[in-house]
């Protein structure tokens, strides 16, 4: 893009506060962008802003024309709606794919969202490229956040299953031919939950703090996992940078899109 | 909302081309306007008439004062595009609930959609009037149209699965103790594809010509799944009118919204 049309795209992040989480994610994510010739620009706002100040920074970079992508770090501090902000982002400009018209066409069949969750595009993206075989297996799903990833693990296997707060998971996931976990909770996943030869994505990232230290810490007893699972994905290491790559895809696609250029034009 | 503000709530119908069955849906459907004090207007287009003409109508119903709920009877000729043509309605007078906004809100956790797609809230508003307990049971949706049915369902229990094209479905279906079919195919769910004391809700409707005339035939087999199940909706009369109450219902949220007024007031 940069040799044929001399153009870079461009990717706006905002940070409301200084949580340490979030600071260490954009630092990842500027990193990344740089890597790919992608051009990142962070909007920094105090914690006290007011929502009509972060409505102003989304609408100027709404605006801009050498910002393609926009992406509002979450979590934003409590007196601000994450619906009413997410909302004011452009939909053309959504590479996180959380604004409700991008999330509304992902969950109906037969319609094409601009832009898919990076996070759940990473999981699918996982499997497709270790080869996977999808369609007619038996998947799982546990934890209910926002079921982006259900929607595209419905749309390619034809049986599915999900769990939020059952009294006996285990019960389903031992079914499992590919099990999903995107809840939050360190170790909830025991290898006496698991089938022989499962494929495990691991999707939590939860930062858990003990003698030896902090650290990142997924949903699955990985120790226990490996001895059952096919294939598994570490935390850290594994869902998390093929998100990161997924925002870069989802950006270069939005400017793409922008300036009408392909890479066969 | 007559006695008080003299206003009555306004459904506009947009019926393209002279398919019987739409004919014989939008008769239904302003039968039930009328008892119930709603005003609807239909508009008829002809088969061949192009997509600028039906949004040309659809933009005159989103401006009409009188209209709070607008219906695009669907199928539409397969000339225009069902997408342009849905998006193009207001948000808020999008009473079908089929708005990507409105399905994009109610597939996200922690959002309120304006309005639910009637058929899947009729189906939800079904178990809830009949007192079935939904949390912790497990709920099976057979079908993968439109996948609304599913977000409700999920929305209340927490244990849900979904089959698609399964191989097996009945291996599936076998351990519901809620089952949902929304596929349309005549007698597909047979009685040892049930557990006893299962509660039904067939959301399946097919018109079905033989020897003994023309009849909307459900998804289930009725006769087999009576001796199995505690509960099942029949077809006819059983999810077909609470979904024309629902649309009765999203219209008169839609009025009570534009005119800011509640029973209360």
């Amino acid at each position: 893009m940069k040799n044929s049309i001399k153009k870079s795209p461009g990717l706006g992040i905002m940070l409301v506060g200084k949580r340490k989480d979030s600071q260490s994610f954009i630092h990842i994510k500027k990193k990344a962008c740089e890597e790919v010739g992608i051009i990142s620009e962070v909007v920094d706002l105090p914690e006290d802003c007011t929502e009509g100040e972060v409505l102003d920074v989304v609408s100027e970079l709404n605006h801009k024309e050498s910002v393609h992508g926009i992406l509002v770090q979450l979590p934003l501090p409590s007196h601000l709606s994450e619906q009413n902000i997410i909302n004011a982002v452009k939909v053309e400009k959504d590479v996180d794919g959380f604004h409700p018209v991008n999330i509304g066409n992902l969950a109906m069949m037969g319609r094409e969202p601009l832009f898919t969750p990076c996070a759940s595009k990473g999981c699918i993206e996982v499997l497709h490229r270790c080869g996977v075989e999808i369609m007619g297996k038996k998947a799982v799903v546990i934890g209910t956040n926002y079921r982006i990833t259900h929607f595209l693990v419905i749309a390619e296997t034809s049986c599915y299953s999900e769990c939020g707060t059952c009294i006996h998971p285990e019960e389903i996931t031992r079914e499992a031919d590919i099990l999903v976990s995107d809840v939050g909770v360190p170790n909830l996943v025991r290898g006496h939950w698991l089938k022989p030869g499962v494929v495990v994505i691991d999707m939590g990232s939860t930062l858990v703090t003990d003698s030896k230290g902090s650290r990142v810490t997924g949903d699955v007893c990985y120790e226990e996992a490996i001895l059952k699972a096919s294939l598994i994905t570490p935390v850290p290491g594994g869902v998390g940078p093929i998100t990161i790559s997924m925002l870069l895809y989802n950006t270069v696609e939005a400017a793409k899109r922008a300036y009408q250029w392909s890479e066969k034009s």
